[in-house]
């Protein structure tokens, strides 16, 4: 059985809707009394003055497991009071009729129903009720679910939530209930919805659903798990939306055509609740590409509005829009509520041009000539050349033994370009190494070291002491970023256990003392037993013991050549 | 393999970004040139004189899958553009480094690094050549998790989009980098997030995890996979919530005091893209109920934030709040971002009274006499109770029969409460009768004749004829009710097809003719081979032929009855 996160399944409900009340903060939720019979929620502002009952009430509600809908969408500008059944079954006319009670003044209510036979024959007794009991109930009931062709009793679907958002927009301004009620119709006749699944719905306490084979998915199922009308194998999400978009246009009266020219539709992707996010999006793209998409005035979602539990699927709503209803959905509701907002959709530019030349900026270098930096490099390069094989069999030790081929190549790299590059010009060579070093070396040490020759070269470039800033302040500057971004500090048993001592000599002592001290650094990391950053990190102390890190001895052969050579 | 909703598993991710550029509609977002290698979303209104540039620029990223993280916060009081990789894997160098270009002015960028190693070596090496390139360039790491204890490289979650949002506010108010940096380094460091899960990451176009069992789940599990550091079966959820308000508040920075008395601290319920949103309510319930919760000063979620596909779990994360960051996480942001809003928490009157005494004042009724009305109650009720078994066995042959014992049921408690009926005010007896029939009937049928009493009752109230409306009209009223909720009509072999014949003849002919009229159209029903309504409607045509819908026949009992001792 699937794990839930819940208490007691018999109190799952009423706990969520505590979770939603206590979540939205003092003054926007409440509930009425009679847990666990009667769970309504209610907007807490609707007995002020002016806030309420002088304008028409909007209720709505039916089984749970489909939140946010219908408690989460109770706020100004949308429902007054949602009526919440227990899992995927209806409330109780009691329930309905104690929403109703609780809410409708003067200006009357609409009550708003999925048609499902429950919903209809519970919420149904309690407006009659109601009526009898003299208030001015309206009902309106969705069936937007196209599924099933030909079916006498439509579903309803994530549809209803237009039917919610319109008549709230219309109760909040003040229009009178019939006009209420009447915008609502027009939703309700107007608006087609289908979904499809990869999963069913599992309730907790119940046994999941097994029905569903890895890989498959169902088209116009329900969302109380009920299985759809066609089973097949997953294939391309965009002819999957095609399908759907074309059945739904199919579907739409006068085929959607609201005498607009184009640009007439609102479409409403609604997920069941298990659908990842990122697929969410796949699929809004492949929606406004299909012919109903490119039609769409307004979008609403991706969001999880409808729910069925935890479902993998979506439903795809379409209803033709004039200006009236774009209005009302796009118009102001409480933002705390759980919806996500309309969206007007055109045409637009989508495409900003890549700083390439800006790019090219930062890396556009000169050549330039200085023999001793010349010098210096033609060692340093050749020494790491060298050394490829012995610090490849060091690696080997204690990782997987490439450390000598990934040196030698950045310094085949160098070399190579050697005479490109900008001698004469500290900063700017020292960028255009750590351009070199970050796409010929690959690895972390590539990037690492890529990180060295940027900061140094910015320390050299924006430091108050110019661009002739010692070479040593420069070297300091660029370890630190190191540490900074890799995490690792001196003693941890990195390349930093010789570079650092190196850096902090060559100030001091010029290039000959660097070499000793990185030389010295390096065989150090021989006795370090516990490595805390890099690979080695994940190799056993006994393993370490006397082998020197391959990165520190690289760094210790490369100011040996340096000083060799200066 | 799960099924899921993509194309080409190598363009999902520029396929999601499109589709989350094209859905926010004109204006508002843009990418940068450069699919599938640079993948940065930013600001569409960036370059506009009045929205950009002049002021700090706020960018983040990080490997996909964790949608709406990060390009889905892209906006106005949030980030100015956000770099994605593919599923799970860092962006490159250039693609955070084009975006640094492409967005940072002279007030300089905050670039926002979740603490993975990819990402930190990519965002840090981008941030030092963009600074080499002369740009202001700050970095924060954010390192949240607390699931392992004593690592020296705790993992980013959710924690990050505070980060986000702080940074946000604070650059689009104006506020200069160092500033806004220290602002998003106070919150870096003193956010801390646990996270818990039922499934794992299903990655589009690779083997599901297979790791969970039935019934388990893992606590302290990261974002792309990595297994938790405890495997439990998943108890009861206020449990789990408890140790893990327990466990964040232990890990927060001076136990999360900031000096203020209680209600100091901001959480953030974090879904991972599969919880079922019904589930995540009852999260929020018991996470208020912990001396964490209590604690609370404001709420953000629960939502799905900082995704890892459809994982089914989620996160809580903490951090200490002083009235800078609050005013900066209640500040505005642009309302078509995926920020969920945070709210300001505290006691509040959750209950509103049941409105009992207005729903007993709708049944409140005092008994009356008229003497030929409890002629005919007491014919018609007892003839029902003296049809229970035929009624019941014609049932059996089309359902489950009990037909009969459900009328019967229901004739026995009117029998039963005859002395307190109004009997001589037809539209309180209606009502009343409404009342008895909906609690002592049970099944559609109670709730359909209920329905059909409550309609006849307020048709002779509130209709224009006053208090005396004919008999006929009344019955006519309450049968159009039953017609419309339960959304069957005559023809559909129900209980309509003798009743709707009968009410017309009684206006016409009187109690004779309506009984006649009840039995010829009961009789009827028997020809009617195809049901479209009701529990026969899944019943094949062979076997309804020649019985008479036990629902009709009840029908045509009760009229012969009433006619009989009228």
């Amino acid at each position: 059985m699937t794990a839930h996160f819940v208490n007691d399944p018999a109190a799952l409900v009423p706990e969520a809707l505590d979770g939603l009340i206590g979540g939205a903060g003092p003054g926007r939720l409440a509930r009425l009394d009679g847990y666990p019979d009667i769970k309504v929620v209610l907007r807490a502002d609707w007995d002020r003055a002016d806030q309420g009952r002088d304008r028409v009430a909007v209720v709505s509600g039916g089984g749970a497991g489909h939140e946010p809908a219908h408690a989460g969408f109770v706020g100004p500008g949308l429902l007054t009071a949602a009526v919440s059944g227990e899992v995927f079954a209806s409330p109780s006319v009691d329930a309905v009729l104690a929403a109703l009670l609780a809410v409708t003044g003067e200006a009357g209510c609409l009550l708003v129903v999925k048609n499902y036979t429950g919903d209809r024959l519970n919420f149904g007794l309690a407006a009659e009720r109601a009526r009898a009991a003299g208030l001015r109930v309206e009902m309106v009931v969705v069936g937007d679910d196209i599924a099933i062709p030909d079916t006498p009793a439509p579903r309803g679907l994530a549809g209803t939530l237009l039917v919610h958002k319109v008549a709230g927009a219309l109760a909040q301004s003040g229009a009178p209930l019939d006009h209420v009620a009447g915008a609502a119709r027009r939703v309700a006749a107007g608006v087609r919805s289908l979904g499809i699944s990869t999963s069913g719905a599992d309730i907790p306490g119940r046994r999941s659903e097994q029905r569903f084979v890895d890989g498959s998915a169902e088209l116009g199922l329900g969302i109380h798990g009920e299985p759809g009308v066609e089973t097949f194998a997953l294939g391309r999400d965009a002819e999957i939306v095609d399908r759907m978009a074309a059945a739904l246009t199919d579907a739409l009266p006068d085929g959607g055509d609201s005498g607009a020219a184009g640009g007439d539709v609102v479409l409403l992707l609604n997920t069941f609740g298990g659908l990842a996010p990122l697929e969410a999006l796949v699929v809004v793209c492949d929606l406004l590409a299909t012919p109903l998409g490119q039609r769409a005035r307004l979008l609403i979602g991706p969001a999880a509005l409808m729910t069925s539990m935890s479902m993998r699927g979506f439903s795809v709503s379409a209803l033709a829009v004039d200006d009236e209803l774009a209005r009302a959905l796009l118009a102001n509701c409480a933002a705390w509520t759980a919806w996500p907002g309309a969206r007007e959709l055109g045409s637009h530019d989508r495409l900003r041009v890549l700083p390439v030349p800006t790019l090219r900026e930062a890396g556009k270098v000169l050549a330039s000539e200085d023999t001793a930096v010349r010098a210096v490099l033609t060692a340093v390069t050749g020494a790491l050349i060298d050394a490829e094989q012995a610090l490849n069999a060091l690696d080997a030790k204690v990782g997987d033994g490439d450390t000598g081929s990934t040196f030698a190549a950045a310094a085949r790299r160098v070399l190579s370009e050697l005479d490109a590059l900008p001698l004469a010009d500290r900063s700017a060579l020292f960028a255009r190494l750590s351009e070199l070093l970050g796409s010929a070396m690959g690895g972390s040490s590539g990037v690492l070291l890529s990180i060295l020759f940027a900061a140094a070269g910015s320390a050299g470039s924006a430091g108050s002491a110019g661009d002739d800033a010692p070479l040593a302040d420069a070297l300091a500057a660029g370890a630190d970023a190191v540490q900074r971004h890799g995490g690792a500090g001196e003693g941890d048993r990195t390349m930093l256990d010789a570079l650092l001592p190196a850096v902090r000599a060559l100030r001091d002592g010029g290039a000959a003392a660097a070499a000793a001290a990185a030389r010295s650094g390096a065989d150090a990391t021989g006795s370090m037993e516990q490595a805390r950053a890099g690979r080695a990190a994940y190799v056993g102390g006994q393993h370490l013991r006397g082998v020197v890190d391959p990165g520190a001895e690289a760094v210790a052969i490369a100011f040996t050549a340096a000083a060799t050579h200066r």
